[in-house]
């Protein structure tokens, strides 16, 4: 029997920034049909915040280091300020949204990233996802909106990467829908030439990924991203889709779709 | 038929502000037999954390006033730190909990306050529960944890008395179950001598209530909180329990039980 489709919609810290951008995607979002699922990050804010309460936000190989005090910071703008928003003004829009971290209805659990040549500190690496826990809140009739939390079982909350969550859910998903995930980002998609972004790849395949790793097209940033899309793809996951908020309308194809 | 039984406990800021205050209360709320839901608020720590981002906390008549900057803040707080932190440590307590505000699942819409001799902002007195929606997470065996925040339904959060969401929530979800309200405050229960912490009234009906008043027994703080307790019973809730958090054992019956 065909599953039925789930779409994951992951949106960056750069559209929740933008008080306009993110209505107009909350709009795109909620006119989307089918069963779907938003999954946010908010990093500006929390540094902002962060900053505001003399805490210094400190990153190392790109990511944030998350003290006690970070994490007070993370658990109050991506759980409380930017998630609840998030949710009014998808009801707004008559969309039946409810904003959740990993620990509500325990839906994501993670394991504290051990400590090698750096601390991370309360940093979760997803362990599971109770996707039957999920699809009760979807069979409901309910939009979850998750944020990037989850937390140990043991009562500790921990920031994890929001792609992260993206493709773990996605995978969970999978076991009951033909799930689709559509990253949202700045540029229109997987480019050939990163001077030219009208250079849009449309179709990556498995043959296609081999041969343009091979010819080294595919720019360093797009590289750890395009290896997480084909773990995912190989987890039970049918496509992904990669792109500006204009991929979720049906008349434009200008961007990224990712399968096995 | 005779209806389910549901409980509607109310913690207010002084045990949310308290560690172990807050985890002893957790783990009894946690061996409450039977179906629940737990309303907080978290006052102090808004306060707290306004202070440090230079908000200044205005008072008026005992109430806060919520300009858009103070919104922020309560949403953070009460949305994110406290009910996240919530949520979590219930989990490890094997409650399944989920945390949510009025906009979540549309759950409890409100109407701004209109402006008379004061302007109070941003803060919402309630229009409607939506208990089909809460019945739903209640079915699916979730235990709904609100925080003090409700929505317009156009996008608009609004800080609401958490008193007021326990009330109007027991009101509403009287329609699908025998309710039962446990208030959880500093005193043993509802005093006869303000000066004597033992000296609770175990049982108030309406004959004693208004016996209480005429002879002006009751102390003026307690008096609203009655009131809203007979408006509460006259709209369907069953008992009402006021006292401290012992009252949700079972060996303890020094508190006050509200029937009509």
């Amino acid at each position: 029997m065909a599953k039925e489709k789930l779409s994951i919609v992951k949106i960056g810290g750069n559209i929740i920034e933008d008080e306009s951008a993110l209505l107009a995607f909350l709009e795109l979002f909620s006119n989307l049909e089918g069963k779907k699922i938003l999954v946010h990050g908010g990093g500006k804010r929390a540094t902002h915040i962060a900053s505001k309460l003399g805490i210094e936000s400190k990153m190392v190989q790109g990511r944030r280091i998350t003290d006690a005090e970070t994490l007070e910071v993370i658990t109050m703008v991506y759980g409380g300020l930017v998630n609840k928003n998030v949710v009014a003004k998808l009801q707004a829009l008559n969309t039946n949204a409810i904003g959740l971290t990993g620990a509500d209805i325990n839906s994501i659990t993670s394991v504290k990233r051990p400590v090698k040549e750096v601390d991370f500190g309360f940093v979760g690496d997803v362990k599971s996802v109770a996707h039957q826990s999920v699809n009760k809140l979807i069979e409901a009739d309910f939009t979850p909106v998750f944020c990037a939390i989850t937390h140990d079982g043991k009562g500790q909350l921990l920031n994890t990467n929001a792609d992260t969550i993206t493709s773990q859910l996605a995978i969970g998903m999978s076991a009951l829908y033909e799930t689709s995930i559509y990253y949202c980002f700045e540029l229109n998609g997987v480019l050939k030439d990163i001077n030219d972004k009208n250079s849009v790849i449309k179709h990556i395949d498995s043959n296609l990924y081999k041969d343009l790793l091979e010819k080294g097209i595919i720019a360093d940033g797009m590289l750890p991203k395009l290896e997480n899309c084909f773990d995912a793809l190989n987890h039970g996951v049918s496509t992904i889709n990669m792109g500006n908020t204009a991929m979720l309308t049906k008349e434009n194809d200008n961007f990224t779709r990712i399968t096995l």
